[in-house]
């Protein structure tokens, strides 16, 4: 039983090297390369024979599997550490999209088959590093974007009353309720059509001063969404700016140190000197004195 | 009588506590939070039974009253402080405009209500600090602010005076008059739309070198605004450098001064040692001569 | 004689002094705002009183009167030197193109007559300085610039020979001819309605490839400009840091300078202490020598 | 034999130099601007007198075989190494291409012509100075490119999947199949025209919740974009901190290296003064006992 065991820990140790080498690792790249190219083919289905798809599907369903065992895997080596990692949630989750039951009825569920290929993402060393970075940028964002969003809510609550009870399609369209007031804000925020697609419409409803209304939101969305993005500049530079003024006063403090051991040296010997100096006089004036005395 | 003066004295002082207190900003918060829905369930409120619209309205009245009496207990214990700080007036005004005699006769006014959910802006501390951040970029904006505006201005009434004697209904719409020619001069400004929305439509109605007036606008504004923009980055990483660069110096400073210190001390031996050294010459040469003379 | 130049240059130092004077430059200030507004109404024309269209020419013709006196005292005062000043030529050429005979006849010189409100730009000091610092920036562009105008003149090449052979309207007006060409690749370039405004035109009309085209030049123009961008921003926060350096260096050398103050003097103090320690002992040995000698 | 040998790398010799002369280079570069004039006019060949146009196009191909010369020259001085410089290629392919027999047959070959025009890219010193430093910026954006490209993918798969198979026209246009989607993400992602001419037609096509999908699509991609550009922004930066830092470093360094000097003679002074004074103090006690003996 007790050899069991440590059978069992063997393999596991022997399962862990083996699943964090560099050619599994590879493996798995290459497979998700290979899955990603099959399902953009398969996007052409409809023009392609029907043997051909078939085929493109069975290895697109023999890569999953082959996913969902390499998750089995790690499950079996870290158990329960195995949720510790995001990245894990994400191909567990990823993976199960397309293993559950019934995943291939739905056209959503089928379309979400291409995430898998995401798994590029940390599987790729150099792309995670970018993406790991992008996610680290995330929460410094928070703030401001809860800002915007707010400011978003708002204006779409006043243009919903104001605007969204009219007759005029377009206009219905755009501000009929505050899902769609917040998507036309939206869409006036990155100034795509803003004018005529947007607050000409408006104006024309009979709402001469909407100009007003839309410009105080761009200006103001504007100067929010600009300032985000300095704040970003900033903090991302503030972080290579410490680490710069580090290395200075790294280099600086060693020649402090440097400095600071060849003053004790002197101060040592000054010291010294001044020691001797004193037993001199005093074994001068100790000689003098018999002197006088004879 | 003096008594009921401190008896006020110690009300106003339990009173200012409670007021800023956390438990009393929480509540203010979720009540913010709660009106801020109930505002955006009532723009549905064509569709919604009327006992719902009623008691969603009562719900909202309640709450600005509620506003209203917080305000008011702010104003006893403040008093004429309590118009010094802008987010008070913020306040008062955006309540103040709920509780108007009439304010539900006017559909503008009643579509103002929810400008009472921006409250939340300096109610939750980390929006607070955000948005005191924006406010405080604003005054460096200032100049630069004020040519574009100059320029958009200048454009505006040569854009009028060229292209807006016109029967063209579309033509007249855009630079039919000052207002309209600064509106569609912004429109180009932010490049929506502004070649055939704008800019074509111009060359059409008889303005073969409307491109060049146009192009010119687009690039000196651009510019501006570019630099405006660039004029906001050095400003927050210079005060970040500058924050650097003082915590740089103060490090440098300190091991000056401890150099300078250990120097002072060398200094001070080094004369002493000179001193001993005079005198014990002096003794020397004093304890020659008599040895001479004898 | 000599009396007369006497007067004559205490006249010109006077009027030197009045303007350069405060109270004028206010002067100057209030008029050229009173002209923007005269010109701003004047826009309205067509809708006003015949009799306030005729004062409020009038009106606009006086304060052009008194700019050009102003600028006649100047001349009188500054003589060549007045035209070492690119805003003197600035003003020269607003002011004179407004006195210019027939000028009111030219609907574009009468409307270029708003031209003279931008001598705010360098009349208000605060606006000044932004407005040369805005100038002092665009050498710093040029290279970029110029890469930028070699690359779009390049594609308009070969957008007018490749897309430009064509019976289609629409393609026509976008690639007819050269400047039109460059016309629709800065349009593309600014991303307004870039696909179905200009590229699918071009798709639709036999070209089924013109997407890789306009794709590359997109990339790089966007490249090009997003780089233009970052060299305004670095090269402005490299005069930043420079001057922070600065500041840093003349404080460390400040510090340095007076150890090495402190330095000199130990070492003139040690060599003294040596001199006389060599001293001392020569005098010992010479004491010594003749009581060898006994 | 050896005469001929020497005469020839003689003429080797003076051959480079006159290739790297100012004056060559002033050559080609007015050849290329004349050159790239002559195609300018030849967009305009269906409205010149035929003369003209065979003038020109005798000019354009005189300048092209100068070119070839040119590039033999290069040829013959360099050989093998010529092809070692990046520039080389480009020239030796943008103008083969117009020798290649057969060449003036194909539209799109005659067009790529004006491509010999960019040879002032690296002909001009300032040009070229930009455009390595573009290159030189490229690799940097390498794996967020990466990033985009995948997203790009994983996107165009799934709208392809979802929205292609309709048969609402304009919407076939967009997503029909996975190059047309992934156009069309990259419009979304540019932000020009997304709502009206992307989202809201797959919307009206019967997916209501199209909107989600297009939106989480533009905040990843500009969010990464974003951080495309700041990577850009701070590594520039982080380049001229590099400068400055070491700027300043090197100005301490020797500011310290003369302290270091001086504590080193220093530290000599005192070593030499102790050895004196240990040296004196062992000649005093040595000249005290024999004293003391008699």
């Amino acid at each position: 039983m007790a050899r069991a065991t440590l059978d069992l820990e063997t393999h596991a140790s022997q399962l862990e090297a083996a699943i964090e080498s560099i050619w599994f690792r590879n493996l798995v790249t290459a497979l998700i390369i290979v899955n990603a190219i099959i399902l953009g083919i398969l996007t052409y289905q409809n023009r392609l024979p029907g043997t051909l798809v078939t085929a493109l599907n069975a290895a697109d369903r023999a890569i999953t599997y082959i996913f969902a065992v390499e998750i089995l895997l790690k499950l079996t080596v870290y158990r329960f550490q195995f949720f510790r990692s995001g990245w894990n949630w994400f191909d567990f989750i990823v993976v199960g999209i397309s293993i559950l039951p019934g995943s291939e009825a739905f056209s959503v569920l089928r379309a979400l088959r291409v995430l898998r290929v995401l798994r590029l993402l940390h599987v790729v060393p150099m792309m995670k590093r970018i993406t790991e970075a992008l996610l680290k940028a995330l929460p410094g964002m928070g703030a401001i974007v809860a800002v915007l969003a707010l400011l978003t809510y708002v204006y779409a609550v006043m243009a919903t009353d104001l605007y969204g009870d009219t007759d005029n399609e377009e206009v219905l369209q755009l501000f009929g309720d505050l899902p769609s007031s917040a998507f036309s804000l939206f869409q006036v925020m990155t100034m795509d059509g803003w004018r005529f697609e947007v607050v000409q419409k408006v104006i024309d409803d009979g709402h001469p001063w909407a100009w007003l209304f839309f410009m105080t939101f761009i200006f103001i969305a504007s100067f929010a969404v600009l300032n985000l993005f300095i704040a970003l500049v900033v903090e991302a530079l503030a972080a290579e700016q410490k680490a710069a003024t580090e290395e200075l006063l790294e280099d600086i403090e060693e020649d402090v140190e440097h400095a600071g051991e060849d003053r004790d040296e002197m101060l040592k010997l000054l010291s010294s000197i001044r020691t001797e100096m004193a037993e001199l006089r005093a074994a001068l004036t100790q000689q003098d004195r018999p002197e006088d005395s004879t």
